[in-house]
């Protein structure tokens, strides 16, 4: 897997997030760990949980969408920090919605290679393309649309 | 919540499923029970766990996407067993596609309300409509596509 240097993008930019897909602080999340790639891509691999399953002997649609939405982040984030679109909380951007495709069973017991690229951004909104791909086929892919974060006070 | 019987759908029509959102045979996963309320409707009551944080205190957005995904699923088990539309390893339908939209922040220590309704049905194929609600608000929502099952040989 090629990376720019060897750090994770969540163990760079997010060390703290507790986030259950990715955040390198939550013990008992996914700790899903995506780098930079060639081609300004970002990849991941990930082996599924035994208690992944979909009920079928495949992975689990939800986890599937876990994975998709949190590698979806990494090209908005190395975008975010390229530009200066950055908060002081750290995360500048949450998903507004995700469209996501079931292409083919996703295997349980195998380890899956998640990719993701940036297609439109701005420092309003951005939106990333992302798949999972095992054995050379694409298992299912989404565009994510990620939008800048203004608390509510 | 009103309920046909008190029986959960799951436990009703797939009580051996070990799908991690839904699955009664998944003892590390959600576990979410549904039930056939008025009008039609399928209802679920779930409160997240503390892992499933988005890291901004909120409720992650994969795990959204799982609770949206399985519950979607009871309004088309409810209706293929009306129909007659089944099969012999009980799960007769996959998603095929889920178009998700985070509306609002969804709170991580709250009661959630998840609610769901058929909105195209076939016999090939069938779409509901999920959403989950808090605070008398919703918080996101999704339409799911459900395809007839046919396990590659």
């Amino acid at each position: 897997m090629s990376t720019a240097d060897g750090i994770a993008i969540q163990d760079r930019f997010l060390p703290d997030m507790t986030c259950f897909g990715c955040g390198p602080a939550n013990a008992k999340g996914l700790l899903l760990k995506s780098y930079q790639a060639d081609g300004g891509r970002t990849v991941a691999e990930f082996t599924p949980w035994p208690e992944h399953d979909n009920g079928l002997g495949f992975l689990n649609g939800g986890i599937i969408a876990t994975l998709l939405d949190c590698h979806s982040a990494t090209p908005v984030l190395v975008a975010a920090h390229a530009n200066g679109w950055v908060a002081e909380t750290g995360l500048a951007y949450v998903t507004a919605g995700l469209d996501l495709r079931y292409r083919r069973p996703t295997p349980l017991r195998e380890t899956l290679t998640i990719l993701g690229e940036l297609s439109v951004s701005s420092a309003e909104e951005m939106t990333s393309h992302v798949w999972i791909e095992w054995d050379g086929k694409v298992r299912a892919e989404a565009d994510a649309t990620w939008k800048r974060f203004r608390p509510r006070s």
